[in-house]
């Protein structure tokens, strides 16, 4: 671990860190999150009549739509070829909730947790827009990085409940 | 609040929701979010040599710029031509926080929650990129709507704790 | 219907149309195309294992973000706000092909039959990325205007077959 | 070829393919289109007038920049690195026609078949876009691949007439 | 002409500008700049065997393409509907450059001047990228905006030369 | 030093240069530009009041973010993987401008000084728009590649004035 901020130089500027020189090694992260609605909603969208619906297609979609585009979300992001996404989305009644984890791999010079983070976050938000006219209280919480591994640092995992 | 999805029709099929009979009025939201970190971690970009950093500054733009991007990200938000963006940030030490809100503006047919929301998630992101060296374990919660007005629903508030 | 290219100049240089002084109306548009394959394949995506799978949902939501993105990329088409994107996939098994629909919709000063095109292709391109491995001899075809209306033209309706 | 779809799991559920461990190749595809359109119209953009005009130059570019763009308007494109991008026009007067036809080329772990369909599609909907005010009438059809070579597959080509 | 910087509170916090209850008017704006090269490379695209070729026709579309991203590009300008965008070339061999000029339009809440820069730059940059192999000691200068009308300010008229 | 426009052919038809073939090394470019302001709006942006505020922050993101999207907006660029990018700013009082300069890298087949020079128009271009409205007769100027290395051609410097 740094002691000190990757992306800002002395006077606090920030730009993109150089990974020129970094190996081309085989990366991946897993991230999760969570939306909390009312059992009314929850029981909406995984019972009955909008049971076999698209709104989990459309939000793992959206979720694997937006870690393609996480170099032109996060500024400091490096543009990255990732070779595997995959959203899933696991009902949990007892919670009131979806929890929602991604997987993303690719060779390269970088990690992909920002990625695995950002499939998570717009998943989340695309559940929270197909069911916000119905229950506007939802929160999304618990997005956190799971699991990264590849590059210098090699295997991390999440030790903290969040 | 309807009793059905909108966006899903009898078959369950998702489409974008017909808004061209609707009214053009002011429409407003604000959202709210956090990301946990360790004490160390948030004094590092409050105090000291990355207090007059660009940290903030560098998470405000990217929120900004994902409140524009919304109708890309989420499939079926409407393309929409916000006429205000704004983005804010308060370290709340005593929990190892900052808090992260945001407002949105427009006269239009349709809300601006979904805006509002991924402008508070996507500068959640970026902190937590420009901090994910010194502090893997950081979590984004609480992302949720505080109030919303405008079109013929009128003012919301929250009145649920997130 | 005018003489000659609305979007070139005496010298053949192509800039985009002048629409600041028409009038906001209604407008709307709907397109149609199929893709061709064979009856295996068709079977596999409307039958069986897949049959409730995610494959039509992944194909209309990538022709309503296309539709979207219209102005991007079609040089020429002025930036829109679409109120109402539709996209529904009718299989023809009797021609070995699915049928796809789109229907666009806004208040504005130009049409958007090339909005509703452009989900057409989309729409079709994506059928054919998750179904070439089985079979890459599909071939799409047939995609036109079906109706237009709104704006100066007032209504219009395709008679020839396609 | 696969008997069952690549991008679908057993429970139908999409995401992008894995092709974290296919070996960089170079690779190579072809693909075609046709835009039929009115002798009047095909002779308004090749003869007279218009002949030298940007009309295919507009349409040329189109389609190179959706060659780009292919990994964020086909949702489990994986995003690529395109080394090369060709589009070419021949105008049938004896079929009243315009032939479309893409060039693309990369050293990766996937095909381009889909970069080089989406540069045909694009490239005909933009000629559509340039005559539609002359022409509404157009079809856009015949979209297909040619050839395909590099990968484990090796070289592929179309035998059946489109 | 303001006495402080409209896109900054009092803690120097950037912000987009609130526009929502500014009037929808007719705005228009027009920009200019230069592209200064060798005599040789101006006379490669201007004479000879590229004369007729697309250099000028690839620029174009750049430009006009840049000016609809601009809200993409600037991350403090607003999302806008342009409803004209027109760029143009004026080979100068007396000065060895081109000036390429620009012209945008909109009914709307706030100026285009910023979408007009954005043309010009993108437009020299395209030139730029085209001839850079025989001529790397390129010049783009004197990009200004010329005029803008429209709005509470009404016309304004650069009097200054660059 | 070629004696041809490399992104033509000999009907002057403009495409993406083929790299296939060409080696992967290590490529950087250095740009820089201007933007002339008055005495008055280079003090409020480097002296006062604004001195601390995010206006440096503001263009230096934005360029960052627009070198990673030259391949979109420069259409026949192709798309790169960056490593490393750069952006500063100098405040030049004598001159009443504000000197931008960038760095970008990438272990690629392609050179990156478009990615450079993009990076500095639009940081001088968000620049502009943070101080229009207290001065409109700002000049971007002088926007040139100073050095570039890696490649075939190895190490190139400006030797010229700009």
């Amino acid at each position: 671990m740094s002691d000190s901020l990757t992306h800002l130089n002395a006077q606090g500027e920030a730009n993109m860190v150089d990974v020129t020189d970094k190996a081309v090694t085989q990366r991946q992260a897993t991230a999760q999150g969570y939306i909390k609605m009312s059992a009314d909603t929850l029981a909406m969208i995984t019972e009955g009549k909008h049971k076999k619906g698209d709104v989990f297609a459309v939000a793992r979609i959206a979720g694997i739509q937006a870690a393609k585009k996480c170099g032109d979300l996060i500024p400091l992001c490096h543009p990255l070829m990732l070779t595997k996404v995959q959203v899933d989305f696991t009902p949990e009644p007892e919670h009131n909730r979806v929890k929602v984890t991604s997987l993303c791999k690719l060779s390269g010079q970088t990690g992909v947790e920002m990625e695995a983070l950002t499939a998570v976050s717009v998943a989340c938000l695309t559940l929270f827009d197909m069911c916000k006219a119905v229950d506007p209280n939802m929160v999304i919480e618990g997005i956190a990085v799971t699991t990264k591994s590849g590059g210098k640092s090699g295997h991390w995992e999440r030790t903290q409940s969040c």
